[in-house]
């Protein structure tokens, strides 16, 4: 007879109904790949009362912690709660209870992945968080195993499935801002606090979580710079496109040296590279390493599926790991103790986009601001004058320059009384 | 102190001295990985006299199989030298002898993988083949752990770069076949004798490999139809273009119900897709899952660098697992037994390209053929009238219809005394 590992799931949302559902009607097709039966044994939910359309046995709907973690039949928890707390304190306690942990929660691992992992060391438990970045997209394993023997030096990532829809949809169709947001929150694919997502948060707990495993060192989401997507505005796009450029909110991570660049901002990109070309609600992960070369994975960043997805793969290692009697955890690898620089030290090209009074010279007195802070320009557009307002847009494209340069500039073009507005600056990749 | 795990290189070409450079170089970040130093003990040469770049300890140079696979401080035998004879024989040789095996070989694999992983298996050894698809693009891994608790309904995939060279270099550049070809060849893309890459062959092992992975089912590459690259023209681009499509060569698996499609061979594919846009010597492998849906992996399907990367991830998982302590072998898991689908049912769109008299009623004849063979037009053009020879190309696109039904329309198509040529078919998809 076939042995069972038993689960418990905390959380009965979106994700955590698809993974029961899994759990039930491949019930097979897991137990022969496992080598065990995979028994869905208690499921931990605020309300046990609430009617809902997954039939459960009773039994098994729980609603404190402990019934979970204390149940000696509980083999592996899943925990698809998300969010900081109590999340984290539950994971906490289920690897103390000596239970094997599979997580879809970005913002527990990149806030408490270290301490979350040394704990299960301590305890001869697996921690697994396939979920927790690009959802149905393998990336962790990938990280730690098949890009083992690489180098990384760069990541470039789509990371937020909302926010590439919105820059989508005013790229394409031409919406601004707020009507996109609203689309996507009408299709469900934002929140009705959409901030995490908009704001880079969201990509910044997933850059974080890559980025430990890319350069073995300690990366936490306080050590990323982020900036969200809302400054954008439809002409923006519309320049990039003259200029043979996309733009996207990326996730980047740069190993130069000893010294990683971590940041998630808006960026033009070459419209004909790979990233440009992810359309939608998909992430896309490109990874650079010294013996792999270029790789992008691509794929969908959400939904219930994609994510049952990873977490049942996550179990089935698991699964594996106990029917060959193996006491797997997982390896804490930071030894490298790399330096995070400081975003004013960031060196790339720029995108400005002025508003400015349509008169005489006032391009010579830009220029000059630039020329003084050593910022070259390698093209300029000047157009749409406004015969109403006697003002012109001016669109110009740097040459590589530091951040801090580039601020300092900022500041002082924006004293120019002949310059109204400064309407955008976007850093370019690429 | 740390234990040594030795190993056994089979083949000193380009990506033995690669694996060899690489566990030279990154000695110490590798065995801190796997928890043990990577020693290369022995290294199989046919010629040992012959002078190399890469500088190995002479007493490490053998050219005798047995005194690789019988040393007793060769755990793990990496296998790089390609072709069928006498890689498979090595490779038994060292399952029998109780050494883990890592191989790059696609055509071993392909014809004999169930057979060795089974032999793997009863010798309790591990047999990885991470190399062999896409090179260093994480693939055998991905099916076997992150895709496990899918049900995979299709693989569409560019799995050889030298043919994805010359088509990315015919449909840019215009350049013909055989001067796309040389060019390859010019730059050590292509093999002096090419038939393997531009006939499909090499695909077509490549698919036999994943589809047996995603399927669970032992698929030969004599069950896969294979059709190469050389019968393309500059001018079927040109149409493709004008119609909103690319071409590739594109190995295609798709599952319906209990059988599975199985074939290799240039197809139209809307240029606006992913697989569209990988240009160059690159690979891409799209997957469709049930849960985790569409996903493509893309990187660099070749070079010794990729393949190192691969086969030193497969190298340190055995590592791992040896300091573990824990006997690891391949599950073979090729239990559905899927019927492979015959051609002649398959169903696909078409494009055909005929070069006809220039005359009324030509149109007339070719439809009433496809017609007659409940095949439908979804559009038609014709042009390039010619005054000299009096002949025009009629190029047609097809609604969906049997690949027999296809073959009968063209061979009565031939018969017309106002057809010339018919110059080509491409099927389509998507």
């Amino acid at each position: 007879m076939m042995k069972d590992i038993g689960i418990g799931l905390l959380g009965l949302g979106t994700v955590g109904s698809g993974v029961a559902r899994v759990l039930r009607d491949k019930a097979s097709s897991l137990a022969e790949q496992a080598g065990a039966s995979l028994v869905l044994k208690k499921v931990l939910e605020r309300d046990i009362t609430k009617p809902r359309a997954l039939k459960l046995e009773p039994r098994m709907l729980v609603n404190h912690i402990e019934e979970v973690i204390t149940d000696p039949k509980v083999d592996i928890v899943i925990e698809v709660i998300g969010g900081e707390h109590p999340a984290f304190e539950y994971i906490k306690q289920a690897i103390t209870n000596g239970k094997h942990v599979v997580t879809a929660n970005k913002e527990v691992i990149a806030k408490y992945g270290y301490e979350l992992l040394s704990l299960a060391q301590k305890h001869n438990v697996d921690l697994r968080y396939e979920a927790s970045v690009g959802s149905g997209i393998p990336l962790i394993s990938p990280f730690q195993q098949d890009l083992a023997a690489n180098d990384i030096s760069a990541i470039y990532a789509i990371l937020n499935g909302t926010t590439n829809y919105i820059l989508t949809q005013m790229s394409q169709e031409g919406l601004d801002f707020s009507l996109a947001l609203k689309q996507a929150q009408e299709l469900g694919y934002a929140e009705a606090n959409p901030a995490n997502d908009i704001e880079g948060i969201d990509a910044a707990y997933k850059l974080a979580i890559l980025s430990s495993l890319a350069f073995h060192t300690a990366v936490k989401p306080q050590d990323i710079y982020c900036e969200g997507v809302s400054r954008l505005q439809v002409s923006d796009f519309r320049y990039a496109k003259e200029f043979g450029y996309a733009i996207k909110l990326l996730a980047i991570a740069k190993r130069v040296d000893k010294a990683i660049e971590l940041r998630v901002h808006p960026v033009f990109i070459p419209e004909d590279s790979q990233l440009a070309k992810v359309n939608g609600v998909y992430n896309a992960i490109q990874v650079e390493g010294d013996l792999a070369g270029k790789l992008v994975f691509y794929g969908q960043g959400a939904g219930a599926l994609p994510a049952s997805s990873a977490i049942i793969a996550d179990v089935l290692t698991i699964a594996r790991n106990i029917c060959h009697g193996v006491t797997s955890y997982p390896k804490v690898e930071l030894n490298q103790k790399l330096v995070v620089k400081p975003m004013t030290n960031i060196k790339t090209r720029y995108y400005f986009r002025l508003n400015v009074a349509d008169r005489p010279g006032v391009l010579a007195q830009i220029s000059k601001v630039l020329g003084d802070n050593s910022i070259s320009i390698s093209s300029v557009i000047q157009k749409e004058s406004n015969p109403i307002s006697q003002t012109a847009v001016i669109v110009i494209m740097t040459h590589p320059a530091e951040e801090k340069a580039v601020q300092k500039a900022l500041g002082e073009i924006r004293q120019l009384t002949m310059v109204k507005e400064i309407s955008n600056f976007i850093r370019v990749e690429g």
